[in-house]
């Protein structure tokens, strides 16, 4: 329980211990059913969208699908993807990153290194597994 | 930091406390464009599916929109709803619900009063921005 406190729920962590490195990306010519398509086969709701040099330029997610079909509008995944993607980086802090997924209102992160090229991405279903093992 | 222990990190955190009650269903018989606006307008990711009587038979995610994009297949929203749904009470421990959701590979559960009716609706956001809150 809480109550008997253990070194585990005392420690900081990092976005590099609870990342997925298995991230799948997109390319931004791709249509909207290969983006439907891959989020079905991979089971992430988030795709990083990536230009052929492997640099962010988007993301693309089953929501934006979901309001593609709304709007019966059904393009190119740059044009309904979203260009100012929220990132996190490999050494930050849980914490810090849990915050600005509230503020910001999205549920996952690509996570860049130096380069800007993407590798992991950082859920809140990962921060949620994270408070189920320390608590 | 979590160096400086305080009250409000030793606390134990229950469902009630940081759900949604603003949740929003759809009933089984509506169409799959119908359940896409939904999730469009209301920014969430999941809708619990409601019979005539309000009692829960399924729920609906933008996961399943984009899986019916992928396979061209646009039905009820009955027929593409999971059925056997994965639900919490108000009364349950949060982290008893964090590792429910990561056991059953899912982000969200409806929340049900002692009639089965939807309440709220928790999900692995809400748990992030708990675990946010207390580090
Ligand atoms: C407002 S969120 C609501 C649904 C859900 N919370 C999510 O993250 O998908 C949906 C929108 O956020 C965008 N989005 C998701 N993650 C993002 C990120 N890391 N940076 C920028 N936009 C993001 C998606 O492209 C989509 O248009």
């Amino acid at each position: 329980t809480s109550a008997k406190p253990m070194k585990e729920t005392e420690g900081v962590s990092f976005v590099s211990e609870i990342m997925s490195t298995n991230v799948v990306t997109i390319e931004k010519d791709a249509s909207v059913y290969k983006a439907a398509k891959i989020i079905m086969d991979s089971e992430f709701n988030h795709l990083p969208v990536v230009s052929k040099d492997s640099s962010l330029v988007g993301i693309v997610t089953a929501w934006d699908i979901s309001k593609a079909v709304s709007q019966d509008k059904f393009d190119l995944v740059e044009d309904m993807m979203t260009r100012k993607v929220i990132t996190a980086k490999t050494d930050e802090r849980v914490d810090v990153v849990a915050r600005r997924l509230d503020l910001k209102g999205v549920s996952a992160l690509p996570v860049l290194n130096k380069e800007n090229h993407v590798i992991g991405i950082i859920t809140s279903d990962d921060i949620s597994k994270l408070y189920a093992r320390r608590h």
